[in-house]
C-alpha cells in the first residue's frame, strides 16, 4: 500500500477536497426518523455510505457516537469501515486517542494495523502525554501506509488553555506543528497531519513548510466558511482537508439530497 | 447512587487501597498460555474478575487492549464490567477520552450513563482541548454519581512537553489541579480526581487542599514503590489510589497466586 499522503492526494484529485463527518448524534437520528440506539446508528451509517461512498473523498466517523452504544455500536463502525472501503472512500477515524508505551501500541493496532476490523486510513490522536508518546502509532502507520492527524490548535473557546501554553518561547500547538514536520521529513504530500480549527480568529501557529494535510472540522454548520479557510490559512490553504458533518447530514436521509449537498459544498471548495 | 468520592472511600476502607490494572497485553496473554485474540482477552479478563473480584477495591481496565480486537474486544469489556460489578469491585475505565461539545457528550454517555453497557464507576479523560471541553462529562458524572480522573502530570519522559508548558506563570498540569479542585468544590472525599505518575523525580504540582483521589499507575513493574509514593506525594499520599497491573498479572493465571500478589501489595500499601 502506498503512503497515506500520496493516496489522499490522489483521492482528492479525483473526488474533490471534502471530508464528510459521519456523526450520528441523537438529534440527527431523530431528524432522520431513526431510533436512538445501535440499530438507528447502523441505518444512518449505512445510508451515508450508500448515498455518498462513491462520491466523497474521505469520511470521518466520530468514534464517540458509536461507542455510546457499546460493542453493538462498534460493530456498526466495523461494517461502515468495510462498506466505505468497498465504495472507494477513504476513512479518517476521529477517535482522538492518546496513551503511552504498550497501551498506545494497543490503540495503534486497533486503528492502524492491516488485520484489525477497526482499521482506517488514518486516525486522530491527542498529544497531552507529549508528542513522543505517539511513537508507537507513528511507527505502525509508517509500516502500514496509514496516516495520523495530531490535535494541534482547536477553535473551541477553552482550547487555548493547553494549546497556547508555552515552553521555550513556543506554544504547545506550535510544538506539535514542528514535531509533525519532523516526523514527515521531506515527504510531500506527507502522511502525518494536524487538526486545526477553522473558526479561529487568527492562525496562531506557523505552518510554513508544512507538507502534511490539515484536517479542519466544522465547515458549514459550526460557522466555518470556504472564504474563511483561505483567509485563515493563507499559503497553507491548499493543504486543508475541510470537514463538514452537520451541513451534509442535515440534508439527509434522502440520498439525492445528500449527494446534492456534497456536490454543492465540493464545488464551493474549488 | 451516592457520590463517587464517598463510594470509593467506603470501598477502600473495606478492601484496601489497591487498584488493579486489567491490561491484557499480547505478552501477558502468551505468558498465561492464551491466544492473542478476543477469545484470549475474554479468558484473561474472566480469570481476573473470578480470582480478584471479591478482593480488590478497584479494577482499571485499559480500553486500548480491548479495542485492539474491535467489537469482539469491546464485548469482552462489557462482560468484564458486569462481572466486576456483580463481584463488588469498582471499575475505573482507563480510556483517556477527550473531545468537545456533543462529541464529548457521546463519550460521557458511553462510559458514565446508567444505561450504557460500557458504564464504569469512573473514566479517565484527557484535557488537550482545555479543561472546559470536559464539561459534558462532568455534568453527566455529577448526575449519575460517577467519577472522572483528569490526566494531569505523567511520568513518561516526554510528558513534560505539554504538561509543563506554562501560561500566566502556571504549568498546564497545575491548571488541571486547580480546575479539578474548583469542580470538586468543598466535597471531601470529592468525585473528580487526577492522574499523576508515580515515578516523577519530584512532584512539580501543588496538591495543597486537593480533596479528590489521585490515580497513580505503574506501582511495582513500572518502577514505582510504596515508599516512593509517600516520599513523592507527602501530605497528599493519603489521597493516592495506587495502581498495579503487570506486577499482579505476572503472578497469574493461577487464582491463588493472583490473590496472594494482591494481598501482599495491599498490605505493603498499609
Amino acid at each position: 500500500m502506498s503512503d497515506f499522503g500520496a493516496r489522499l492526494a490522489a483521492q482528492v484529485a479525483e473526488r474533490g477536497r471534502l471530508c464528510v463527518g459521519v456523526d450520528p448524534h441523537p438529534q440527527i437520528l431523530q431528524e432522520w426518523g431513526l431510533t436512538v440506539d445501535a440499530a438507528g446508528v447502523a441505518e444512518c451509517a449505512q445510508r451515508m455510505v450508500e448515498a455518498l461512498g462513491d462520491l466523497v473523498a474521505v469520511f470521518k466517523p466520530q468514534s464517540a457516537l458509536f461507542e455510546a452504544y457499546g460493542s453493538a455500536g462498534i460493530g456498526v463502525l466495523e461494517r461502515f469501515l468495510a462498506a466505505a472501503d468497498k465504495a472507494g472512500a477513504m476513512v479518517i477515524m476521529d477517535a482522538k486517542r492518546g496513551d503511552i508505551g504498550s497501551t498506545m501500541a494497543g490503540y495503534a493496532r486497533a486503528y492502524l494495523s492491516n488485520d484489525s476490523p477497526l482499521a482506517a486510513d488514518a486516525l486522530t490522536v491527542s498529544p497531552y502525554l507529549g508528542f513522543g508518546s505517539l511513537t508507537p502509532a507513528i511507527q505502525l502507520a509508517e509500516a502500514t501506509g496509514r496516516g495520523l492527524y495530531v490535535l494541534c490548535r482547536t477553535s473551541n473557546p477553552e482550547g487555548g488553555q493547553v494549546q497556547l501554553a508555552e515552553a521555550g518561547g513556543r506554544s504547545v500547538a506550535q510544538m506539535m506543528v514542528d514535531e509533525v514536520n519532523t516526523a514527515n521529513g521531506d515527504r510531500d504530500p506527507a502522511p502525518f497531519g494536524l487538526v486545526i480549527g477553522g473558526t479561529l480568529p487568527t492562525l496562531d501557529v506557523d505552518l510554513t513548510g508544512f507538507t502534511g494535510s490539515i484536517l479542519v472540522p466544522g465547515i458549514g454548520a459550526q460557522g466555518g466558511t470556504v472564504e474563511g479557510l483561505t483567509e485563515l490559512f493563507g499559503a497553507a490553504a491548499g493543504r486543508v482537508l475541510p470537514t463538514s458533518s452537520r451541513e451534509i447530514m442535515a440534508a439527509g436521509p434522502d440520498p439525492d439530497s445528500l449527494r446534492r449537498a456534497v456536490v454543492a459544498l465540493t464545488a464551493e471548495l474549488g
